[in-house]
């Protein structure tokens, strides 16, 4: 071996404000060097139990079927997909943004006939354009949605669109990446058939596995079953058993990344979930009337509070001023995707990243930034603006 | 949130002398635990280009397709398979354990035309019965074949294989989960079209990583499909975007995964591949003369040095001498699996595993375990041939 080894590594403290991942406390990291045991171990076994019990409190449900994927959180869509349609079912998939149009190619590639119904990037679905949809597909089995779509920042209601799905018999698919541990999501209140979400959004856990709970009507599905799921890595009949009490070898599951959603789930479950979702909201509302005083106007009609996406004014030059948040102030924030790039900047405020301290530090920086790059500017303005947003939410 | 939290975690220490995963160094463990930054930003773009670099030295190839999947071992397997298939294509297996049986399933699943070659479980494949399977199957476009059955502990040779491959037309598929790192393996010199790994074998990471490489051969094959990649997660023409110079976004990968595997790469290029090798084969020496002192006999005729299956005496019970290992010695040894359940102990000397001080450990905690239980036992023979196998490497 005569290639030179690279250097020992060394990664910069960044503010992670951008779609996810979110900052990682100390306790989660440190959590995650603990020694590696075995996936078999009964240490280990309790450890999984322990991870389904927190993930249940977390989504809000008693799925039987609660697991952590062992991937990251595309791996949660595909297993929801792959595992609940056959070549041939039709699935009804929304779409308004990235994560919906991945769907609907993850659906494609299970054989899924696949029906779109689409809103503006940004937009929300209102429930009378699902009912068309259902109406005109009535052999639909599934319909997929986003609750948290990632790429635009838009908050999706569910409740009424769940009623619609159950009433037509079809399951109600619901991509949480985004919003779980953030904002209100009820898995089972909701009557959600199949959820899926990733670590390194709202429960600040580094990336690698996605948390999936699926209803006992989503897992009969899954147990009736004609063709065998395309997917052996994500088959969830095998992967229940290793979570269940049989334990049956499926994969050597990643240890290190369980300890580590382990403490992340207890940190949330510390915290308490509405607790989580005021805190998300508050440092949302500072950040908002901060981001709106710097004149910069939401994408969204309904934004999510842990996903801030804003226009990019115009003659500012969307890069510039990211690489400089990054090189110069050590923050990371998010570009635009699709139809949005160079166009957009989302701004994550997830987990542990909620804080007060960011609200400020991005305010300040943004605004640093831009007034160089020559943006008119009511300096001041937006750290006022936001101060006064913590104190009328303190009063 | 009414449900009382778990505890604090605090697994305990485990000797880790299974199947995988291997005991972590702590250099490992404290890499993995350094700041989450974001899956675009420039420095860890940085450890991506670096982590490449050392996997094609350990896996001993210059292809430009080198990544580590975000799943782990498993998902390997099923990214090599699900991308070099197509629906109706041919695929010769062969199978003499769980992995090759296993990829048997995985490629029905995508749709491959499937002819098993066997062997008797514990042995090897013989270039003959493969010749014959060939001559058989001419429009065979992959070969499978797995290096290091992991079931078995037994040790395939594939330089005549590969001849017998390539002079077929077809394409040779590598499972080497449990050699890389850990025994030769020369994925250009040995023409290998397609490899796949795991990180919790010899190259002593936690489990979460698969480290994949694919010829320009097999790029080829994946660049050229009329179908697509049946899984989205999995397809490589996406992830190879990712790992490129595009860079463009596919899933959000494993951050401080990437760090563990990047610490885990450089320890094993540090030792040096030979010398890495060298010690495997040390300490399984060593282990074997005491095991065979012990009355255990090796299942496999030509076995790995990292992975020791020994059948377990008549009258001996498997799960209770495995627990007492667990339990009173805090050392974990494989069971048997398939038609070796119950049957068989399996132990691995793994990467940081594979130490003269676990030896001594295992053989010592075995002779104490089996002595107990009545089983017939020359004392003291064990660490005694053990000792003279290491008097005997050092002359």
């Amino acid at each position: 071996m005569t290639s030179p080894t690279p250097p020992p590594l060394d990664p910069p403290h960044r503010v992670l404000l951008g779609p996810g991942p979110s900052d990682v406390p100390s306790r989660v990291l440190l959590a995650m060097a603990a020694p590696t045991i075995g996936h078999l171990d009964p240490a280990y076994l309790r450890v999984m139990d322990d991870v389904r019990a927190l993930l249940r409190q977390v989504f809000r449900t008693e799925n039987e079927l609660t697991v952590a994927m062992p991937g990251t959180g595309s791996s949660g869509m595909e297993t929801c997909v792959a595992n609940l349609i056959e070549p041939g079912d039709e699935m009804i998939v929304c779409v308004n943004g990235v994560f919906g149009t991945r769907m609907t190619d993850v659906a494609g590639r299970c054989g899924a006939r696949v029906h779109v119904v689409e809103a503006p990037w940004g937009e929300t679905f209102e429930p009378d354009a699902l009912a068309k949809a259902l109406a005109g597909h009535p052999k639909t089995k599934v319909v997929g949605i986003v609750h948290a779509e990632t790429s635009t920042g838009a908050h999706q209601p569910l409740v009424e669109i769940s009623r619609l799905v159950h009433d037509a018999g079809a399951l109600l698919l619901v991509d949480a990446v985004t919003s779980l541990g953030g904002v209100e999501l009820d898995v089972d209140g909701w009557r959600i058939d199949a959820c899926y979400s990733g670590t390194q959004k709202c429960l600040s856990c580094p990336p690698g596995l996605a948390p999936v709970t699926f209803s006992p009507a989503a897992f009969d599905v899954v147990r009736n079953r004609e063709t065998k799921v395309q997917s052996w890595y994500l088959d969830l009949s095998m992967i229940a058993q290793y979570w269940g009490e049989s334990r049956v070898y499926h994969h050597t599951a990643p240890i290190n990344m369980s300890y580590a959603l382990y403490e992340a789930l207890r940190i949330v479950v510390e915290e308490g979930l509405e607790a989580r979702q005021a805190r998300h909201l508050l440092n949302h509302r500072a950040l908002r009337a901060g981001l709106e005083a710097l004149g910069l106007s939401y994408i969204p009609s309904r934004s999510l509070p842990n996903l801030n996406a804003v226009h990019v004014p115009d003659g500012v030059d969307d890069a510039i001023v990211r690489k400089r948040l990054l090189q110069e102030h050590g923050i990371e924030i998010g570009a635009g995707l699709g139809p949005f790039k160079g166009k957009a900047w989302r701004i994550g405020l997830m987990g542990a990243s909620s804080t007060r301290r960011n609200v400020t530090a991005v305010l300040a920086a943004l605004e640093t930034i831009m007034g160089d790059l020559g943006a008119p500017l009511d300096r001041g303005a937006a750290l006022a603006a936001a101060g006064r947003a913590y104190r009328t939410e303190a009063q």
